[in-house]
């Protein structure tokens, strides 16, 4: 059986077939331009409409079930499930990776999973990666080629991983029109506390301030909207996150709570100057992009 | 003089001459719409280029110096300034007005200049108007076409504003595309503290927690990106709108203060129940749009 051939160009450096767990926004994505490269892909979701979607729309060539066997024919492996879910997922997987060259996942931390990865013997193929790519939408349905193309995508390795699975990592991603950079796991989830988990908690607390007035969204003008749309996000994903990656994410809610107490002081005393310094670090930070 | 024709229809229901104090994003905006429908527009801004760029543009027909008089021949006048700018300026300009029909703003707060209007015997004429509509960037030449199409625009006025000036101010705002609401004052600028001015705050406290981790804009996603595009706004505006609305403002911070401590709290007791249900409001709230 063979992936419906969109383009018949075919990427290097990714060997199938590839595997890919869970075909919500980011592996469903995934499965459209490996597919659309001429790769095999394989695929399951724990939605059944989503795997039977993916199929009959041809991305997916082959649908196994959650006994995971099928695995020990794949040579590339892709979570692409929720943080938690990741790392049970692998657990479960484990027993069928021999023949696997490369297993990956796409989750927004990378710490645990590498350790999970460590503990299952897994280190020489297991590259952590982070696609900087999605939204607030969810599922199969969400999924669409173009989500990567220019995406950072962060990789981590251990000292463990082999040469080979750390070339076939980048390979994949580049394939793909992403930009793998690598990064250490630990620094990785102490930034992203900083530049993803933190936005996704203050969109969520203003929305719920909104909510609390009866302040609907249709009520916002152009910025307000933009620093509500996280709010939107699904819960799924982010339970886990912020469960993974609490202490670094508290780190970040409390310097931020800083920041915000000292703009309510600013306020609070008509004090222009402290209000204008908070603005010339505001616009300062803006503009070094 | 007349200013220059881009499109002959003319805009019903406004009379010109129209002179606009203030030819920034908002003032400007308004200057190119008024001027493509025909109307003669006249203006100034403290920024000696902006003036001579907006007349050399032809969108104003005629350049008046900071003495005011000319407005004594304006049938419209708008005040297109910060909003402390814009009371000390009516004060001054209030000597000037006895032939303008319809004197209105564009602040994002509107008890004061309303109340600044009763005190100067302008009334009949005053109606408060702010447009949703502008970003983050400023001055002339962020000015276009096109701003207002389709924007909310609250309008408030006082017992004594008289029939006649509603009319026009509604004439005003319609003409442009933009879509007019009576609101009271008071209520108005207690739901700005909450939908414009918070999110304002919430935008600069994050850029300012990143700053201080030495974390650039670009390492940010999507969403970050979203959630700090008002980072980059101008004080001269911001300063003025958090020192004239901080009682409402300050309401404001403390309830998002409250919900993120809220969340705090859930994430340091990795409580998955609260966190789901901060999302269940957030997802809720962002569905009702």
């Amino acid at each position: 059986m063979s992936a419906t051939r969109t383009r018949p160009r075919r990427a290097t450096g990714i060997e199938g077939p590839v595997a890919i767990l869970g075909l919500g926004l980011i592996g469903g994505s995934l499965a459209r331009e490996l597919a659309a490269r001429g790769l095999e892909v394989w695929g399951f979701d724990a939605d059944e409409s989503a795997t039977r979607d993916a199929y009959r729309a041809g991305v997916i060539a082959r649908v196994f079930d959650g006994g995971l066997r099928a695995l020990e024919e794949a040579r590339t492996v892709v979570l692409a499930v929720p943080v938690d879910a990741a790392a049970s997922l692998l657990e479960r997987a484990a027993p069928h990776l021999n023949a696997a060259a490369l297993v990956t996942d796409v989750g927004s931390t990378k710490r645990s999973i590498q350790s999970r990865a460590a503990a299952l013997g897994l280190s020489p193929v297991f590259v952590g990666s982070h696609p900087m790519a999605g939204d607030h939408r969810a599922g199969w349905h969400a999924s669409r080629r173009g989500l990567f193309d220019g995406a950072r995508v962060d990789l981590c390795r251990s000292p463990e991983t082999t040469p080979d699975a750390w070339k076939r990592a980048r390979a994949l991603w580049r394939a793909i029109g992403a930009v793998p950079a690598e990064r250490d796991a630990t620094s990785h989830d102490a930034e992203m506390a900083f530049a993803s988990h933190l936005p996704q908690l203050l969109s969520l607390a203003l929305a719920g301030t909104l909510a609390s007035r009866g302040i609907p969204r249709k009520r916002l003008g152009g910025g307000g909207r933009d620093m509500t749309r996280m709010a939107a996000s699904s819960v799924t994903m982010w339970a886990a996150i912020l469960e993974d990656n609490a202490v670094p994410v508290l780190d970040a809610l409390e310097t931020c709570l800083a920041q915000l107490g000292a703009l309510r002081g600013a306020v609070a005393r008509r004090d222009r100057s402290a209000i204008e310094e908070a603005f010339r670090v505001g616009n300062g930070w803006s503009q070094d992009d």
